[in-house]
């Protein structure tokens, strides 16, 4: 028996990207509530008091904010297994994680996302522009960074695709949607995006459109 | 046949703080390293790249930061276990994790620990008053809500000991090294780090002193 699964999410947050890719690739069907998080919904603050996405609801279960939803589902749904096996390989899924929830988060998104998207989200005006470069700098260290991993890996975890995968695609697929990723610059990590592009479970994530946020021409192409 | 565990740690950094609580708890023996992670010390950053504590050793396996070092504790030395059986319990430990290493760490640590330690130890000068203010008035806010939990809980995720219970505690305990926990305002929460502050997993904090920084007069009194 199927629970019936709701994820409360918003489509350009990182952290609701992440379970979304991790409940594609499991094949998990889930049913979509879009949440202005923002604005800070009754019935979001009600399943989680943080007013945080994402929020995943199966059945009377509630699980707030992506590491207790990707946990859950590594525990529940072990195939396929996006943590690796051995103690090693999870250790390093786990260590890139937190590389990208926090220091990539803090360092990149906490500029570019917080200038193009949350400004216009919460109408507090223009860009700054010193906050954008510097955004935009920690980026290219973040690219030279996936660059190192990716010259004796086949993913940035090692041989599977891992969360860390999802973590940093998720991150920076957002980052895309605004076309601030120097993809030309880093060839490596864009044959690396383009296998991950290319899967089912990213389809919904290329679909998304926010209205009065319009995404870079080569957002959802393939082949970019 | 016992691994070579080697923790290298800040004794003021809250998520070290976490690590050194679980092993304890779990009755794990370790060899500790000090080190002045702001000096981004070469043995640190060969070992984790982000520079940052803690980072767990166990012989040829390396574990970076909280998050990796605590799932793989709990996965290999599942007694005691730390983070409950079932998964509506699992779901709401990892909850009150995300709150305290993230919400609580941004609201309160990002001023009151930045002002009184970082610019402390980086030699950053004198701490600005407006921020102290703006970090004591969130963590009132983060105490409020710990209270409304043990309305109707034993324990923060509710009737075990789990590690939201040590992230909280963790958090908690270097603000009080400082003495900013307004604890006579919040008798229940005071109670409940008293039980805390009694296990013998928690002993070793409280015997930390870092030269320059002077803790509080009750720091490490049972009884406060």
């Amino acid at each position: 028996m199927t629970p019936d699964r709701i994820l409360h999410h918003f489509p350009l947050d990182p952290a609701s990207r992440q379970v979304r890719l991790a409940l594609g690739e499991k094949r998990l069907a889930f049913t979509e509530q879009t949440v202005r998080y923002w604005e800070r919904p009754k019935e979001l603050v009600s399943l989680n008091a943080s007013g945080l996405t994402p929020v995943l609801t199966e059945g009377p279960l509630v699980l707030c904010e992506s590491r207790a939803i990707l946990d859950h589902l590594e525990e529940t749904y072990p195939e396929p297994a996006l943590l690796g096996r051995e103690p090693a390989e999870r250790a390093e899924a786990r260590r890139l994680l937190q590389w990208f929830d926090r220091k990539f988060d803090y360092e990149v998104g906490g500029f570019i996302l917080h200038e193009k998207m949350e400004k216009r989200l919460l109408g507090l005006g223009a860009p700054d522009l010193a906050s954008l470069r510097q955004g935009r700098e920690a980026l290219r260290g973040h690219m030279l960074y996936i660059d190192s991993l990716l010259a004796d890996r086949d993913w940035l975890a090692g041989t599977r695709l891992s969360l860390a995968d999802f973590a940093a695609a998720a991150h920076l697929s957002v980052i895309d949607y605004f076309g601030d990723v120097p993809w030309a610059d880093f060839q490596a990590v864009k044959t690396w995006y383009m296998k991950l592009k290319s899967r089912p479970a990213f389809r919904p994530l290329l679909a998304d459109r926010w209205p009065g946020l319009a995404p870079a021409p080569h957002y959802d192409d393939l082949d970019f």
